[in-house]
């Protein structure tokens, strides 16, 4: 016996979502179900739109409704300095800060040639033709201290230092809060190397 | 900053099923951006149809796409037997064990005076009138085995007795391949006082 079409359809889909395996996706099926009638049809609608309405900026490469985005058609914010990031969801975490006022630039990836991923497939082309074309005078790098984004840094770096723009990565050490005892050596390692002076 | 409204729209509906914050619904949301657009369709769509193609069966309770469902409509079955579960999934878990091959009856809840579950709002009427209507001889009460669950199922054993109809219940005791040292004691009661002769 099968579940009736509609909900092993809903059952299908869910499971096509990370970390959703067939009972989780049939608990939220059952729980779709039982939603009310609008908020069901809302959801349906969102998904509908999602791909239809966004897209990719064509100068940095950030998800946005409207092309270019809106941080970059902002003409208050520092056009001196870019920071480069992964992926749209780290422009948030930067944004959240509010101590950063300059200009992002997605990678919408990271260098990593075991997966096939090469220079092409992600957008450091236009962030260079973006430097020629701009007073930018600072990149900063932000990419996630993993083996591919530290090889990408250096990659990008490489890139554009011949052109005497500055270039910049984030500080590693201990995270604020974080106990010495629990660090890991990596860690410890490059918080001693860049100690600051008091 | 915020999201482009797109992606905040299914955030939001993600963050509405259960056991899924804030974190989990933005990376669902980003993974569904990424999705061949063709599956992101198709989930829409699911969604879109689950409530409308879907109903209660007139008979059972089951959900269903056509009235009366297709146990209902099944001739082949035991129409003397009927198993009273909470929901309509636990009928699944029946169908896949195979043995059994009586009607079923879903009551889609549990009497839970705390929560506001009284007997109007549980499928038990619907059940009484089903037994005078037909040649119902054994209701077999599959419930889970909560206080509520308990209490449901003496409720209608009270109320079904009198008209002479056997009324059974599942028997309680050690899931197989358990083992007795790990047993909670009220299930090692049970498996004693329901102790069966070899």
């Amino acid at each position: 016996m099968q579940y009736p079409l509609p909900i092993a359809k809903v059952i299908e889909s869910y499971m096509k979502l990370p970390g959703i395996g067939e009972k989780t996706a049939t608990r939220l099926a059952f729980y779709t179900l039982g939603m009310p009638e609008s908020a069901v049809q809302d959801f349906a609608k969102s998904l509908a739109d999602l791909q239809q309405k966004l897209r990719f900026c064509s100068i940095c490469g950030n998800i946005t409704e409207t092309d270019p985005c809106a941080i970059c058609r902002d003409a208050s914010r520092n056009q001196n300095q870019i920071l480069v990031v992964e992926q749209p969801k780290d422009i948030m975490a930067f944004e959240e800060m509010g101590e950063y006022n300059g200009l992002y630039h997605v990678l919408n990836g990271v260098l990593s040639p075991m997966d096939g991923v090469s220079v092409e497939d992600i957008n450091i082309k236009s962030l260079i033709t973006r430097l020629q074309e701009s007073d930018v005078n600072e990149v900063i790098i932000a990419l996630n201290s993993t083996p591919e984004g530290e090889a990408t840094t250096m990659y990008i770096s490489r890139l554009i230092k011949p052109a005497g723009i500055k270039v910049t990565r984030l500080a590693s050490g201990l995270a604020v809060g974080s106990d010495i005892e629990y660090a890991d050596s990596l860690t410890l390692k490059r918080a001693v190397t860049g100690r600051t002076e008091l």
